[in-house]
C-alpha cells in the first residue's frame, strides 16, 4: 500500500523531528536530582501521538512550524508529566518498557519531576497567543478531574457507563481534542470553529480509550507493553466490566468472584455479546470523529483521515 | 505604637480581601476526590505573605487592583501547591495546625490535588501580561530546582554554605522576589526595574529562611508551629549545622553523634558563636533588601519598609 507507506514515513519524519526538539529544550545539569529524571522521561520512547496531531492539523491549516513546534512539545510533556504522576498514583512499575520514575528513583523524585516538566511545559507556551495558553490549562485541569474520577470510581462498583464517558472523555479525550485544537487555533481559526477539531479530537481519544479496554483482554501482550488483565486485576472499571455489569448484574459478580483467568474473561465477554457492544461503541466514537472531521473548516483532510485509521489499527 | 498599628490593620485588610477572592474562585463540587482536598488546602490558615507582598508593592506603584488580585492569588496558590508536594516528599504530618493532606486524605489525592492547585494558578493569570506568565513560571522552575537541591542535599554532609544559600533563594527566596516584581510589573515598571523588587523580595527571603532556622534551635514552639529541632532530627541541613561544621568539622562530628537534646544543640550553638554568625548573616540580608528597596523606583515605600520588619518580627 504506497499511499500508507509515505503517510507513515511522513508520520515518522514529524516524529523525529518532536524527538530532536525535545532533546534541545535547554536544560541545565544541576540539580541532578531533578534534570536526570526529566532527561529520562523526556528521552522515554513514546509515540508522541499526541504532538503529531497538533502537526497534522497545523499543517492542514498551514500555520506557523515554530509555533506548532512549541504548542506540540508542550502537550507531549503535558503528557509526560500527568504518566509520571499517575504512575505514582496507580503504582505502576513500567512504562514504554522502562521503569516508572518512581521505581527506578523514589515516589519524592517523580512527584518533582513530574512538577517540573509540567512548569516546562508552560514555558514552552511563552509567546503563543493567549487563548494556546488558557485551553492549555483548562484541559490540564480537566485531566485532573478525569485522574480524580478514575481514582473515585476504584471504590465505586456502581459506575455507569454515562460516568465511565465523561471519566475517560476527561482523563483522554480531551488531551487528543486540545492537540487537534491548537493545531487549528495556531492557523488562526477562530474559537467556534477550532472546537470542532476539538471534538474531532475528544471522539478519537474516546474510541482509542475504549480500544484500550478492549485490548486489555483481547489484544496482544507484546503490542500492548503490559500484561493482559492487569485492569481487572487491579480492581479498575472498564468499559467491558461495565457494560457486563449492566447486562447481567448478578451473573457477573458471580462470574467475577470465582474466576480470574484472562481466557475465562474472554470467553465470558465473547459468550454474551459485551465484545460485540464494545466494538459498536468504538465504531460510534470512530464515526462522531469522522463526522466532526467532515464538519471542519475546508482544508486538506487527508492526513486526519488516515491518523484516524492509523492510531486505530496500533500501527506505529 | 499607633503607626504600626495602623499598617497592621491595612495588612489584615489585605490578607481578609484575598481570603474573600481565593474562596470565589469557581470551582465545581465534582469529582469530590479533587474539590475537597483543593478546598481544604485553600482554606488553610496560611499567613498569605506572599500575595500581601504582590498588593503592597502593587499598591506603592498603582498598579490595577484587579489584575493584582489575580496574581496575588496566583502566587498564593503556587505556594499551596508547593507545601502540598513537599509535604508527601518530607512526609510531614501538619501544616499550618492540620494535618497535611496526604495524611488526612492519601498520596494519591495529594499529588492530584496539587497538581490542580497549580493548574488554576496558571488559569488566574489569563489575560495578564505576557511577562507574568514567563516570570511566574521561571520562578517555578527555580523553586523546583530549590526542593531538588534540598533533597540532594539530604543525603550530603558536606554542603557548602554557598550552596545552602542558593538552594534557599531558589526554594524561598525566588517566590517572595517573584511577588515584589509581578507587583512592580504590573504597574507598568520596566523589567529592569521590577527586577530591583525581585532583589528585595529575594533578600528578604533569604533573611526570612536564615531566620527560621535559627527559630528552629531557639524560637518558641507554639509560634513556630512545629516542634523544635525537628529539622535536626531528620538530618536537615540548616545554616547553623552548616556554619558548625565549617567553625569546626571535628568537633562538631563529636557533638552531633553524642546529643540530641535541643537545649544542648542551644548551648553548642551559643558557646562557639554559630549564633552570632548566624544573626549576623540575617541582618545582612536585611540589608541587602533593604538596599534594593532604597534604588528601587521612587514610590511611597513605607509600606514595604514596614513589611520588612512586620514579617521578620514574625509578628503577625
Amino acid at each position: 500500500m504506497p499511499i500508507t507507506s509515505s503517510f507513515e514515513k511522513h508520520i515518522s519524519f514529524i516524529k523525529s523531528d518532536i524527538e530532536k526538539s525535545l532533546n534541545k529544550i535547554p536544560l541545565t545539569n544541576k540539580p541532578k536530582y531533578l534534570y536526570n529524571p526529566i532527561r529520562y522521561i523526556i528521552n522515554g520512547k513514546g509515540k508522541r501521538l499526541r504532538p503529531i496531531l497538533v502537526h497534522l492539523v497545523g499543517h492542514s491549516y498551514s500555520a506557523e512550524p515554530e509555533d506548532l513546534m512549541k504548542a506540540s512539545m508542550a502537550v507531549e510533556l503535558l503528557h509526560n508529566f500527568t504518566l509520571v504522576h499517575d504512575d505514582i498514583m496507580d503504582n505502576d512499575s513500567f512504562r514504554h518498557g522502562k521503569p516508572t520514575v518512581h521505581k527506578k528513583w523514589d515516589e519524592p523524585t517523580a512527584i518533582l519531576s513530574g512538577d517540573a516538566i509540567f512548569v516546562l511545559s508552560q514555558l514552552l507556551l511563552n509567546g503563543l497567543p493567549q487563548i494556546i495558553n488558557q485551553r492549555f490549562n483548562e484541559v490540564s485541569l480537566n485531566i485532573c478531574e478525569g485522574q480524580g474520577m478514575d481514582k473515585e470510581f476504584e471504590n465505586d462498583p456502581s459506575i455507569s457507563m454515562g460516568k465511565y464517558l465523561t471519566m475517560i472523555g476527561k482523563k483522554t479525550g480531551a488531551l487528543l481534542g486540545l492537540c487537534a485544537e491548537l493545531g487549528a487555533l495556531l492557523s488562526g481559526q477562530k474559537q467556534k470553529e477550532a472546537h470542532i477539531l476539538f471534538e474531532y479530537g475528544l471522539n478519537l481519544g474516546l474510541a482509542f480509550q475504549i480500544q484500550d479496554d478492549l485490548f486489555e483482554i483481547f489484544g496482544d501482550e507484546s503490542s500492548m507493553g503490559k500484561s493482559l488483565g492487569s485492569d481487572i486485576s487491579k480492581r479498575k472499571q472498564t468499559a467491558l466490566t461495565i457494560l457486563a455489569r449492566d447486562d447481567n448484574s448478578e451473573g457477573w459478580l458471580h462470574f467475577s468472584s470465582n474466576y480470574s483467568k484472562i481466557s475465562d474473561y474472554q470467553s465470558y465477554f465473547d459468550k454474551n455479546g459485551i465484545r460485540n457492544k464494545v466494538e459498536k461503541s468504538i465504531q460510534h466514537y470512530i464515526s462522531k470523529a469522522n463526522h466532526a472531521l467532515s464538519s471542519a473548516p475546508k482544508s486538506d483532510k487527508d492526513h486526519l483521515e488516515k491518523f484516524t485509521t492509523l492510531i486505530l489499527k496500533r500501527n506505529f
